[in-house]
């Protein structure tokens, strides 16, 4: 693959790249202006943003970021983001140990042997670059220095254990902490009731959920907040938001018009109220739009009416008088066909998908299987067009293809950057398409709140990223490269497990360069965009100037929005998977990683802290599937150093067969004693009495829609209760 | 294999011997001395064992047993003993309804047809039966008749989908009544609790499970039964036991020799006291046993109440004030780490399995493991002999290696009857062998409760047979009739799923015939020995003449033990498993199977009004493991066809793929619907307020082990309370 140049190259061009990032921060972010693009979460919760800027240094971000204490983020972002960052605590530790012991034993293992050499003096065609003489490829076969090799393996999954055993314990401990705390929330003391079967007779929806649990649940229960569909409701009420903003807006431009200079009444604003307002009569743009929402409050008021008559869908929340109930009622089987009545711990009310309710048990197992084979055609059909660019990888492979790029290549400099770039940027390119596909098909699934498809959309991006970036690249990027290779493929019948085991340890080491380039791009120029948020800043820029007419639009328009978990915690977890598979094989990936990771912990830190406002807790329910997925990762680690230990025709490779048991063995224990405690809250933390408990109204008022609140303003603001929200979570754990 | 002549010889032979049995039954049963061996049940639940003989026909007991309604059997012999009978109904509806499509359509279809006749011309030593020729082996491959066989695959499927749903729900629902019913029992009082952490301190288990329940359970919590180490109190208990027993035997001896005439007085029996009985000085032995018990009692009083002062073992029974309580806290997680404070279900008193109770979850995983691997090896070197009698099965095979057995054969008619039961008899042997150690591997895995190692015995056993006996006769019977196939086998490397499903579908009609002796020899010789209970008849009336000199000894000696459900469910299951698989390959085998199910209901649930008397009730806990082994035999069934259409060329077997497919999702719904209800009681029906309920002091004596219970009059009986336990299972089910 990549020359030594072109390696060179590349990760010299990232880190220019990665400085002028930095520096365009530490400048840009240090103008009270900016304040709002670089600690919007500092503003929404109270501080003043100048204020905030001033008393800054220009690297004083890292040190900040460097200190703040596991409390001060839960208690600033909540706990999900500090799950987060523990994903980069973890896969540090990791990383940081296992170069420990792999870097200084296995480098100079490798920089003394020379099999590199003598396989290109064997064969011709056989090219190899500086670097991969540092890697397990330059080892002679069946020699003793694999022995090391082996420990080595033995080495990095003893750590990812103890790392992730480590992490499992605090988390859990943290989310406990939280819970138990003296600060109590609705969701604590709610239910969600699905699957409810149809009402006999005349028996309202109330009526029946009220008999049902007053029944199994005797002193308890408390009351039932039925679930609406709220569709006919929704879309009036969204009339009037639309009516109401364009009113503001009207208002902000002629607010505007008379500042300027010898207009002291204004323009007031007009519009056709025609086909896009280019046709129909002109009217007075503020007079239209008040007239109009005025128009639509009444019916606002006669649809939330209608709408709290009827029925109610097949789905409630039921509300108990105490937290330990209400936990203990949603880890039970309530009624005898365990499909009817099904009881679940309630969302938080932001993050509840209120039209996914509904949906019967039966229809949300046919959705999954639906978006299942959906997901699994997306993965697969999406290797074509990638495995099709990994074969281009190399600038070598494209001049076969289009001769006129060689005359390019000639070009020393510019060929070695297109050399490192071509196939890095067309693999991200296809990334960036995917996490919204991925989102929506999550949501059609059916589950209830907002955290359960981003853990699903994250799990899907996870296995996508895996087949198509790691295997895809791996297997076709080294396989397309002669035909021989392919034909093994192609070949159904001979294919075995064995083979593919195989296959996969001898064609990683040619690859492991192109991994660095990859890591080392992801980094510099990722986290350089990340921190200095160069493209909120222009967006930003470009609203302000020439669309927000007012303070709402304003801030919608610098909003930071939340951490996209469902499309980073995957890509972190590439490199983590990348790392731990090469971390025996070629050792420096491992330092590349550390940096990688180290850096994530800096800048994430930072951008937890200051930037990012959380969409909704869900209390650290994304660590499981974290935990699980590294432990995949070193699995497939695992295997394929299996397959590479015997392509280096090492006699003792079988000892290695425990790792992999190993590793089951662990994911059990951890699936046994630690991931009930995430999905249910215990008895003992439930028991715990808090100081104070919302009032029976506020809890039903937390559960019922928007669009069914009585005398609500009009518009919904998301971050509205942003700063009560997180006062509380500081309560709740400090 | 077996040609026509001995098949027929051997349905005819295994006929005569039932036949017989039948009469031996009809002759024995109505002699009123053998009320105790026939009608055991009847006389523990309080009937007058000859008058129950004298009202009943020769005959009577087929019409008994086919008028006796469900309620009937749950009222006697409970709800295990009809959730088993519903194995019988549930197979017997699958056979006949599979039988009403495949055996008029499929049989004229294949016996229309004259493949074998080809084969046999084209190579000379191609051999078939003329009852192969109702088989599909007989239709040409690639014939549009093959259409019919693949329809009748279908119509199997929902035949056994829609039995299975019907039998589930029907189960559930009679489980869910006995547990709702006014009847309440101890077990639905109490949860178990295991892995109680290291008490602190000076704390008293009691004190801590005390603490800890009174908080997450306030209100609810009653009082804490816990266990203790048992094995000294066990120890001398049993000496006493042993003492009493002796005393009681003693005197039995004496009260008998009274009764010889000239010997009014009675010799009183003497024994010596040492090595044997052999040695020492001699004694008077009712004087020696008195005296012995007598010094025991103070010993006993004393390891009890040293027992009870011990701080008690990780494990408790805890105490509900309702059943809605205890049903509800065994479905939740206790503490925040999940593998401490773990509660399930008490199990029934009578089923404790006490030395298993203290086991960690750690360990008793270790112990899982560690017997799956056992388990596997069993089952996997069982196979090595079987496989070699295998290939003796056929008799010109056996003449291949000892020449002399030719001889043998010309005589006619033994030669057959050697023929037909050669094979048969060797399987038998083998089998025989098996449950008990199957039933000491799954106490050694540290299950709670008898009835789950029942049913972990049942699953091994289950593999077992279907590894060794089904795939084993399929697989090595025929192939080692021939070399090349032995080759294919042997040759791992180019072994694949492909080819061993291909071989398993070109290999199993050559063996049809061979399973159907097989069954005739089991439902014939099987249900006759079971119906007529020779064996049990012959042991009772050896011990009444040589060794019974009590009541109790007698009792002993007659009592009629349970089902054996770990044998029988398995063995049931295999012929359900050969039925399903052969159904559309040679359709005659239902015809059998008719009569085996048919018979074995009728049998059975005679067995079950009047004979044996249950050990346990776990209230159905058996039907999920019968339910997902039929599913799974029916699965083998479908992957076998699936290869079977394969070997007949026939174009559109692959539409045939949508059928497993539906076996897992129908599978998956049972799972989610009706499982929950089987492994728990769900609130609806915990929340049922009975009439009365037990006191709290009758709950703790019920959790209270015999050995411990003071004043226990010394014998362990385990029958004593048999008449109240039946008779509140009627109360619970009426």
């Amino acid at each position: 693959m990549a020359t030594t140049g072109s390696f060179i190259t590349s990760l010299v061009t990232s880190f220019v790249i990665f400085c002028i990032l930095l520096i365009v921060y530490a400048i840009l972010s240090r103008r009270p202006g900016n304040a709002v693009i670089y600690y919007p979460l500092r503003i929404l919760r109270g501080e003043d943003g100048p204020a905030v800027v001033k008393r800054r240094g220009m690297f004083s971000w890292v040190l900040d970021s460097f200190k703040a204490s596991e409390d001060d983020i839960v208690a600033v972002a909540g706990l999900d983001a500090a799950v987060y960052m523990h994903l980069f605590t973890a896969a540090l530790e990791i990383v940081v140990l296992s170069a420990l012991f792999c870097m200084p034993v296995l480098i100079p293992l490798s920089a003394t042997s020379n099999y590199n050499q003598q396989q290109s003096r064997m064969d011709p065609n056989f090219t190899y670059s500086n670097f991969d003489n540092l890697g397990m490829g330059n080892v002679e076969p069946n020699n003793s220095k694999i022995w090391a090799f082996l420990l080595a393996m033995f080495w990095v999954s003893f750590v990812v254990y103890y790392v992730l055993f480590k992490a499992y314990r605090r988390i859990v401990h943290m989310r406990d902490r939280a819970q138990a705390s003296a600060y109590a929330r609705p969701q604590q003391y709610t239910a969600l009731v699905r699957d409810i079967p149809k009402t006999v007779g005349k028996e309202s929806r109330i009526q029946q959920v009220d008999s049902f649990f007053a029944r199994v649940h005797p002193g308890a229960y408390n009351r039932v907040q039925p679930v609406y569909d709220i569709k006919p409701a929704e879309k009036i009420f969204k009339e009037r938001e639309e009516a109401l903003r364009k009113l503001e807006h009207a208002e902000g431009v002629w607010e505007m018009s008379k500042l300027k200079s010898g207009n002291a009444e204004g323009t007031r604003p007009m519009h056709k109220t025609g086909f896009m307002g280019l046709l129909g009569p002109k009217v007075d743009s503020i007079e239209y739009w008040r007239a109009k929402s005025q128009e639509l409050n009444p019916q606002v008021d006669t649809v939330q009416r209608t709408t709290r008559q009827e029925k109610g869908q097949d789905a409630a929340f039921v509300m108990f008088n105490d937290r330990r109930s209400a936990a203990e009622a949603s880890q039970v089987l309530h009624a005898p066909h365990a499909l009817r009545w099904r009881v679940t711990q309630a969302p938080e009310p932001e993050e509840i998908v209120w039209h996914n309710l509904h949906i019967p048990a039966w229809q949300r197992a046919v959705r999954r299987f639906i978006v299942g084979v959906l997901t699994f055609f997306l993965i697969v059909f999406y290797m074509i067009p990638i495995a099709f660019v990994a074969s281009l990888t190399t600038l070598e492979n494209l001049a076969k293809i289009l001769p006129f790029i060689r005359s390019i290549t000639k070009i020393g400099v510019l060929g070695n950057i297109i050399q490192a770039y071509l196939p890095q940027l067309a693999l991200l390119v296809f990334l960036a398409l995917l996490p919204t596909i991925l989102i929506t098909l999550s949501r059609l699934e059916g589950f209830p709140s907002q955290s359960q498809i981003v853990r699903a959309a994250s799990a899907k991006y996870f296995y996508f990223i895996i087949f198509n970036v790691f295997l895809g690249v791996t297997l076709f990027g080294a396989v397309f490269s002669n035909i021989a290779s392919v034909n093994v493929l192609i070949d159904q019948s001979n294919l075995s497990v064995a083979k593919v085991v195989q296959l996969l340890g001898s064609k990683l080491p040619p690859v492991a360069t192109y991994y660095i380039t990859y890591v080392a791009l992801k980094f510099f120029v990722g986290y350089g965009l990340e921190l200095s948020r160069l493209i909120p800043f222009i967006i930003f820029h470009i609203k302000r100037k020439f669309k927000c007419k007012t303070e709402r639009e304003l801030r919608e328009a610098w909003s930071p929005g939340a951490f996209k978990y469902h499309k980073s915690i995957a890509q972190d977890l590439l490199i983590l998977t990348i790392s731990l598979c090469y971390a025996t094989i070629a050792p420096m990936i491992l330092f590349f990683a550390a940096l990688y990771y180290g850096l994530g912990w800096l800048v994430m830190r930072n951008q937890a802290l200051n930037v990012h406002v959380p969409d909704f807790e869900s209390h650290g329910s994304m660590w499981p599937h974290i935990h699980n997925r590294i432990l995949a990762a070193l699995f497939v680690a695992q295997i394929t150093a299996i397959g590479y230990f015997g392509v280096k025709e090492f006699p003792f490779a079988p000892i290695m067969i425990i790792l992999p048991v190993l590793t089951v063995v662990f994911y059990m224990f951890c699936k046994k004693n630690y991931y009930p405690s995430i999905k249910v809250v215990s008895l003992y933390v439930a028991a715990d009495v808090p100081k104070a408990q919302p009032s029976s109204a506020a809890i039903t008022e937390a559960y019922t829609p928007t669009v069914l609140q009585e005398g609500h303003p009009g518009i919904r603001d998301r971050r509205s209760n942003l700063a009560t929200k997180i006062d509380s979570t500081v309560n709740a754990v400090v």
